[in-house]
């Protein structure tokens, strides 16, 4: 396979091309500390995963990628707009091993620059229609997709921070509010990429599919990581799920089939800010040795396969084959 | 004028038709407390004077105002999404007379309904033209609008949290702020108002001068209650303001004009939450003595007169006459 692209060097193709359009945006003007607050999370770092969904959504129903690059950034900063309130909302001072906005400038700034990011979202979208250069009921169908799926981000955020004091959470509360937490916003970038290329309903409605169950797996192998990568990689604590007392998949499984011990093991963690490293390590030891963990791997692949299948119907393709090459890519990262 | 209808009953019809489109758009839904959230400000009343503007400017320029009706709600909507954040950052737990609603389900479920009333507003905003009851070049015009005032009142809101900790704010330092946090928003509804009803190019640039002038009057006019109202009437405690250390237009020219006893009557509250209801009276009579507050009022009527003055090129109709009606009810609260 000598000389040919990695998907690492794919979604750095497509990431500079958007970080291109999300500098101009976002250059420097007053107030400076806004704009400066604004690009924070987005210039540390990265994979521009959601923008990479929108090009090659748009590539794969025949459309000119360039033309989509406006809304991929739009979405990769509506990705950022969350991550910057979900810091403050979950008291998180580490994002990409970088302090986060509210950490550094203070919750009101953070919640600010986060609105402001949301406001830019929608400036983006109707530009191209009010240029010109897209029609404006293309402009309408994107920008519909965007505010419904940034609507299930809310519920979804809120279902998430209800689940610790919540007693029974099933899997499937899991898997429904991960589906409108993350999923919501892949299946919109794929849907505004096929929209801004031109595609059929079929197709805008198949390539969601496929993005809202990879975001799905996507979401289950990152809780994985979570509790098995390295803090260095993670750029955050290992376990932090469990030191806020989050509902995974992994933590319900676990609370379903635990002994005693295990048990014990892991109420000692969940929920306790303060837990150490030492009775960290043991409550992973407990979720791996009663097998949570290979379980929750399980669920992610049954996913993306799922995602996978949405694609049958498209011709092979070198969008296609990319596409498939991310989901792979996805739970890639568990082995 | 026996048997006309007051500005109270026009702003009663208006608020009538507004809020029954947004109460089927908050009707309660899982997740329930980010709906109950979510309508907690908006339920609590205000007189929905950005909806009033979206409708009449509607009908002035020939469109029928009950096809504007989801636009007045959008705005209103985001009127309200702004009050939750602006709360938040401004610490304050009492909103029309209720508890605000960090202080009542705290700060993360605070900025997630406010973040979901912003996603609410493009919602509304598209959704005619995805019905087909709106061109969409009409919408996208609109939401093009609203997205630029929200960056505005973005913009507005950093300045606005920045003064207390600058040494020199100018006047116009401070007609730009609330240009931005308050009259953006102003401006935006008469355009989306105009635009929905068809209104000229022309008649859309009338009608944001107009709007953009009576918002930075309807500003100066709260700044001044908020010193010479009551407790009851504000819904909030007097010279709160002044307590946060904000540099309103009154402050401003007091801390040009101060003699040494009064400007010392002034910084002995100035930013202290603590100050106490006597040191408050004490410094208020300094504003009234050395004429601050009155001179606010005279720049008040100023931005009214301007306001006037930008609809000049319309010929008489009730609109005309209820815009010009609404600019004088503004200002008719100081006297």
């Amino acid at each position: 396979m000598e000389g040919k692209a990695t998907i690492d060097d794919k979604l750095k193709t497509c990431a500079v091309k958007v970080d291109r359009f999300i500098d101009e945006l976002l250059k420097p003007r007053r107030p400076h500390v806004l704009y400066e607050a604004a690009r924070h999370i987005i210039s540390a770092g990265g994979k521009r995963l959601r923008p990479y969904l929108v090009l090659k959504s748009c590539e794969l129903v025949g459309g000119d990628p360039d033309s989509a690059v406006p809304y991929a950034a739009a979405l990769e900063v509506l990705h950022n707009f969350t991550l910057i309130h979900d810091d403050i909302m979950d008291n998180d001072s580490l994002r990409r091993g970088k302090p986060t906005v509210h950490a550094r400038w203070g919750v009101p700034l953070a919640i600010t620059s986060g609105d402001f990011l949301f406001a830019k979202v929608f400036q983006i979208m109707v530009e191209p229609a009010v240029k010109g250069t897209l029609p404006p009921e293309k402009a309408v169908s994107c920008i519909e997709r965007v505010a419904d799926a940034s609507i299930e981000i809310c519920e979804g955020q809120v279902m998430d921070t209800s689940f610790p004091s919540t007693k029974d959470v099933s899997e499937e509360d899991y898997i429904s509010m991960i589906g409108e937490k993350t999923a919501a916003l892949f299946r919109a970038c794929a849907e505004v990429g096929a929209i801004v290329g031109g595609g059929s309903s079929d197709e805008i409605a198949n390539l969601g599919t496929y993005a809202r169950n990879a975001g799905i797996a996507f979401q289950i192998v990152d809780d994985v990581l979570g509790l098995t990568s390295d803090e260095e990689t993670l750029g955050k604590p290992i376990g932090s799920d469990l030191r806020e007392g989050k509902k995974t998949l992994i933590l319900i499984h676990a609370l379903e089939n635990a002994s005693a011990t295990e048990g014990e093991a892991i109420e000692r963690v969940l929920g306790f800010h303060e837990a150490s490293p030492s009775e960290m390590a043991v409550a992973i030891r407990a979720l791996k040795s009663m097998g949570s963990i290979e379980y929750a791997k399980d669920i992610a692949m049954e996913y993306a396969n799922e995602a996978e299948r949405a694609l049958t119907s498209f011709p092979d393709s070198a969008a296609k084959r990319d596409l498939l090459e991310l989901v792979e890519y996805f739970t890639e990262r568990l082995y």
